[in-house]
């Protein structure tokens, strides 16, 4: 038996007086998830609790079964397995950016005109030795653009730290500070405060510079971290569920939260993370796997529906989920000896042009569930199916349990 | 964008074979009501978790998002919040009742012949100073009738003290004693026992006594304090969920409740808590808030059905119900760019003739709920409404992301 768990991400909706007051799902022409609508079982989830608002790397831990608010220590660890650190339990990670810093200190451009190409400057970040903290290691990894990863590993650091990101540029990088006061934020403190500096001294000069200043470009001469986050220790998925689990997704962020679960990660060809994805890779790599591959859990991540969310493109969002019922729906709906859940991980409204809170519709086709009489899938239909209304929390459970993977608790 | 949750005190039921199997408001006519059940969302809510028996206390502590098994340390903290003693953190508060004892020390009525007017009493009772406990800050409040309220200000002090009221007359009040052992408590419990004896000396002979002896009527003559709590230290509500809130109330214990959360209090005209309450007074002064405040945030309670609920009246409740919806639900059917959430605390059914843990039913009305197919408002059609069974605690979170107020948690 295999399961998968297909998010949608961003998909749920709020209702559209420009569609006659139904969401982009509802309106879509969605036959194939229709069919499996009504040949499965229906609910509404709110990933982490009614009227929260889920950020896709929280929702996403709390559907894989971890307690967002216990693991979720800040941006840094998740942005760090996102871009292949091997961080270990106990490291400190950050976000960063390049940015440029003038001959006074002060912040001119905060993403040093969107630089590209950092390997180099990575590079060279990564000899950095404080001479003062010979005992940390100090770990850089790129990540897009001006964004890159700080890794900080040693004894006595935490991440009760304030960021050094001045938040706006004509200032110079914030002085970071410890935030509980305690002996171990104070050392980390002293350390990004050097590290700010020194990222200064030895990247300012660097070739790529020399370069960006010839084209008239801003250098990438600083290093800004924020986002501090200790990396939390937590049991693998495969050891807690007892599978043998991988992921399907074409952005970072969610890699990370599935690296962070020890999930193998299966790359594509094509995918961009926006409505131009390649569609077929995901239909592909997901038949693939079900067929070929030793994974018997799948955790699959489309995003294109929440970037139309945010950008408040309702058409582009409705044709997305219509694209995505012809490609991939299409191929998953005659599966056999599988569970697909089809859900989303919050919804992003059109009106809104963010997440909200608003729970999101989610649907279980497979051998042995419990078929109600809901015959489409959508937020407002799904309301009155089988599953009545479910946290991210239960996903997991309720999957293995029809996947007759569970443990009796008791006798 | 504004948010107003009204609570029908008490509305919930159970089917009564009088009304052909119906609960009071699902027999009852209330097409205003139903107009907006018909353009909102609804649901079932357990105020704080299925089978539970609120308090209108607890209940309202958890429809406002404060765990009332976190913040509800006794009845004291919130009778003197309700009278409008300005309490602080770590004060100890208690409800007294102003009694008659005899010349033995036995309690001869504990309500000391329902006796009103006890501000000359109370101004008395506030000169007390313990010579054995000179640090402690006593201060006596007057409430309704032959009650009052007790706050303890100072040092070492606990809540864990057993209660002085013997419950029945022709007994002395009792020892208070510590519940803990700890020398805070038996600090405590030796004050008390203290303002108990102290009480009858400085009123036993004060001239209200001396009149009431000539009148026949029982003396108020010693103060018997119970229900110990200590005031709990709490984020307030406008601080918590960023809005500008008030309470629109008729009782003291709600009114003291929203104290507790920070609220602004909006006085009304001939409001009684009855069934005789000023309706009217409730429309305008909504409809005022609504339209020429700055308040964003409105918790109403009206408090007659409750009372019918005690009294086993179900006519009375049923009509008192159907008064709402004509004079106050008329007018607010129609309000733009607000969400309306209309509940109740608990249900008090009239066979019980006491709050019961059934649910109550919930509609959001507002501009971008996801509207259901539910026609009526009634504890039985909301069942199969779109928000399904939710708690108290869900509900300032709900309302907030609605009103787009909230913020989200993850990336």
């Amino acid at each position: 038996m295999k399961g998968i768990i297909l998010v949608m991400d961003g998909m749920g909706d709020r209702p559209l007086k420009e569609l006659n007051g139904q969401t982009p799902l509802q309106a879509a022409k969605t036959p194939n998830t229709d069919q499996m609508a009504k040949e499965g079982i229906n609910g509404i989830m709110d990933s982490i609790a009614p009227g929260i608002i889920p950020g896709s790397d929280t929702a996403h831990l709390a559907i894989l079964g971890y307690d967002p608010y216990v693991v979720y220590t800040g941006r840094g660890p998740f942005e760090a397995y996102g871009v292949g650190v091997e961080v270990i339990p106990g490291d400190i990670a950050f976000r960063c950016n390049f940015s440029t810093e003038d001959e006074e200190g002060i912040v001119t451009d905060r993403r040093a005109g969107r630089v590209r190409d950092t390997a180099d400057l990575i590079d060279e970040l990564n000899k950095m030795v404080l001479e003062d903290h010979p005992d940390v290691k100090i770990i850089f990894k790129g990540s897009t653009g001006h964004r890159a990863v700080l890794v900080l590993r040693g004894e006595g650091l935490s991440d009760k730290v304030s960021d050094a990101d001045p938040k706006v540029e004509g200032k110079p990088p914030k002085t970071v500070v410890a935030l509980d006061g305690s002996p171990e934020a104070e050392k980390t403190a002293d350390i990004l405060n050097q590290i700010v500096k020194k990222s200064y001294e030895m990247i300012k000069d660097h070739p790529i510079n020399v370069n960006r200043a010839e084209n008239g470009e801003p250098a990438a001469n600083v290093i800004i971290p924020r986002g501090a986050g200790a990396v939390p220790t937590v049991e693998l998925l495969n050891d807690k569920y007892e599978v043998n689990s991988a992921c399907i997704a074409e952005t970072g962020l969610i890699v990370g939260i599935c690296r962070f679960a020890g999930m193998d990660i299966i790359d594509m060809e094509g995918v961009t993370g926006g409505i131009d994805t390649n569609l077929g890779a995901f239909r592909d790599t997901i038949l693939d796997q079900v067929k070929n591959s030793d994974h018997d859990l799948l955790l699959v991540n489309i995003k294109g529906a929440d970037e139309t969310g945010h950008d408040g493109q309702m058409k582009e969002k409705l044709e997305f989920i219509e694209e995505v019922d012809k490609i991939v729906m299409s191929e998953l709906k005659d599966l056999e000896d599988v569970y697909l859940i089809i859900t989303a991980d919050h919804s992003t409204p059109i009106s809104v042009k963010n997440h909200s809170g608003d729970p999101v519709p989610m649907l279980i086709k497979g051998p042995e569930v419990r078929v109600d009489d809901i015959e489409k899938f959508s937020e407002v239909d799904a309301v009155k199916g089988g599953l009545g209304r479910i946290r991210g929390s239960d996903v997991m459970n309720i999957l293995m349990n029809l996947m007759n993977y569970a443990h009796k608790f008791g006798a």
